[in-house]
């Protein structure tokens, strides 16, 4: 199976659209795009990654976007710093974003009185929508979806099915968050009472901003007292923890399964790798790096990239791990120089 | 933003009803709690934790909560030797809980014919109660609650949109599930036929005891035969997995992205953190602690601390990777003595 | 509590519907499975795992499954050489599978016109079918099932509370989804424009094959450009991220927490253990096993076993660790030694 597309156009035109330089006939047509390895006749693909080179002599692609320096004699190309990016300029002009629902309330769901919902915006089956509520024009809430009380969520969102926002959290534009996702559960938080642990309520919020993109399942918390935070054009991907008081700056990637403990900030432009896990209370510095499975005890100065667990630079952290296979050899050495002093 | 509250209490009143030594002019009008960087006037704040020691000076909160020993020269202060515990009293002062519901069955909740629902219970919209289920006093299903055949659940349980629980569970009083939550999944059991993966029946259920609170999106495995047990007053936190048959002692603390094995037993006060996982068929003793991202494969005694993956002694593992820092160093100490040997 | 079945057997029918070789008095009725350990008369219980062979001797179950060479005096016996298969074989005779929910839409379900139901099908409360979508038969969607625009799904599947598969995923059949999985949400790319993380469309889908079982609160995502794939036979634990195009084989074992990222292949029979991550773009050979907890950034061959992050060979990986173990004794022997050469 393939996704079709009812669209066309020549590669002259995709050019143009995208800003990338054309070698080769223009007047190709495409009518669809692929990955490398499985891309047909009137398809166009691209390669961004080393290891997908290998392809460009075989694939049955009409047409690939390639960066300057890629060679390829034997189709045209689209040519772009940024093949990536450019590829996904392409899908889009294919496969144009579409609504999907009408703008209205289905009669199923089960919306307060007293909420604000945009005309344009569409309230699927069995949602559910608490009082004070507020939803911004041209949102979606796709089926089952549970909004607490005086939330708002701004203009342009999707709400995938089954996601939840408790109450009072604050959703900005543009904003997806797939399905399962919940905004605004308690924080975990308890003091020792001696005989139990005391439940400490959690009366903050969730704040998100525009243009942030959080995957399936993912759990954010809401602040103990204050807001947990995630900054504009953030994303986000699946099974993600996000504790109280969080805070998250602009434009960063929390991959897959990171957890980020109460109370730590995180900069701007800040990559978390998959499985990385942060300590409470920590500062991480503007573009710094958290490589996968990192276990992060100590704040991470801006620009930094460490890996391991508990996490080191990056570059010590791999020294030490190149010494680490060779310990069995070192253990002998030792053993030799020990007997080399004793036979003296 | 701020929550805010329409309470006020005098420090006077304050320190009275939280047990704390009053020290200042107990005539100071508190009408709101807040995070000590962010107080203003007439809120109280606390400090529990170091770091925010160097906030003493300069936050404008109108009194502080304090540990005995804490210096503070500028303000009325609330003394206790648990600063924390007092200040979670004070909040519940200030945001005294509310029931989230009338109590009654939502028209759009769908419940079966032979169920028992105390008549104080609050059935959210879109809740869906099976036959034979009991659901006990002052219990609250917020929304699109799951709840399966002849599960019981006792009085005062608040249950969040998204819960599921599945059939023959039985969930104890003051229990408290966040959104997502799901109880009683088959366990993952499979024995190998010698061309499939034969599926083991999960015929067991899951047991939960008072005062258990579960965090968004953790799931608890039934038992393949007998139960999962989670003890009276554990606090489980986000993305928790618990597999079949675990039991979990009284009081314990298991943070997010922590996952136990199958049969697993752990004691009472046991305390487990963020992303460890233990293998199957261990026993964790009382008060035991595991580190964050540990990966446990053999039991613990009572009151020990472990760490790292393999899990070893947290003194021991802290001064191998003290030693591991050192590694290239030590690589080139044994290349000089080499060296000096061959000289000779 | 234990769970009653009203149905019994002699150990003699027993032995004969599961294969097994009766050892004693074939006459004693059978009315229950239990584990050994709480096993009581008219019970069978088994022994597949060393550590509860202890309970041989005192166990008061009426019968036992055992493996031909465990020593068992005083009661009869079932003998095969894969115990814990047998037992499974006689669960299903005391617990036979029923259907959850009688054939036929619930009324408060939200079922778009253009969908096929097989009339054999059960579609429970508060489920949602989205247009384009195909049920097979008996297959049961068991309370607030959401399925997308054009998903099909096979024969004999059992789709738990909360389940979702997003527009174009294909499922096959007799495949178990547990509460909260969902299939088919957007992969996680993005392409860096300079200013802002543009989103690739992820406009694939996902295809699970026959006789997969999913565990709670698991995602799959759907693939980039083609599909993500999960092969027939293969079982999937609790909480795992799959991601884009990932392509998994048959027969696999997939455990609680762990993730894999995209475009990873993997063969079949491949074990990966709980928390255990692989980055993307992997191939990771047929019965090759990755340790829990394991990171893996590299390929792993055929039949191969590794294991600790960044993961090595299993045997090399247990060896450094064992010398790691050794590091102070190490670093003061080299002290030793350099302390000799000093005296020299």
């Amino acid at each position: 199976m393939k996704i079709s597309s009812n669209r066309k156009f020549t590669l002259q035109e995709l050019a143009e659209k995208t800003g990338a330089v054309l070698e080769g006939d223009g007047a190709v047509e495409i009518n669809g795009v692929a990955p490398i390895e499985q891309a047909g006749r009137g398809e166009i693909s691209f390669v961004a990654n080393k290891s997908y080179l290998k392809y460009i002599d075989t694939t049955e692609a009409s047409a690939l976007v390639l960066a300057p320096e890629t060679a390829c004699e034997r189709r045209p190309v689209l040519r772009h710093e940024n093949p990536y990016l450019t590829f996904a300029r392409i899908i889009d002009l294919f496969h144009p974003e579409q609504l999907l629902l009408p703008a209205g309330i289905d009669k199923t769901a089960v919306v307060a009185d007293d909420v604000e919902i945009a005309p344009t915006a569409a309230i699927g089956p069995l949602c559910h929508i608490s009082r004070g509520a507020r939803i911004g024009h041209n949102s979606q809430l796709v089926s089952s979806v549970f909004i607490g009380e005086n939330v708002t969520l701004g203009d342009n969102c999707r709400l995938y099915p089954g996601v939840k926002i408790m109450d009072e959290c604050k959703i900005g534009r543009n904003v997806i968050l797939h399905p399962g996702v919940v905004i605004g559960s308690d924080g975990f938080g308890f003091a020792w009472s001696g005989t139990e642990h005391k439940k400490i309520q959690q009366i903050g919020w969730v704040e998100i901003e525009d243009d942030v993109e959080i995957g399936a399942n993912t759990t954010v918390d809401r602040g103990a007292l204050g807001p947990t935070r995630i900054g504009r054009g953030t994303k986000i991907d699946n099974l993600v923890q996000i504790a109280h008081n969080v805070e998250i700056g602009q434009n960063c990637i929390i991959v897959s399964q990171a957890g980020i403990s109460g109370s730590t900030k995180v900069g701007h432009g800040v990559i978390i790798a998959g499985q990385a896990g942060l300590i409470g209370h920590l500062e991480i510095g503007d573009k710094a790096v958290i490589g996968a499975q990192a276990g992060v005890a100590k704040s991470v100065p801006p620009g930094k990239a460490v890996l391991g667990s508990p996490a080191r630079d990056i570059m010590e952290e791999k020294r030490i791990t190149t010494i680490q296979k060779r310990l069995p050899e070192l253990l002998k050495r030792l053993k030799a120089v020990e007997d080399k002093l004793a036979e003296d």
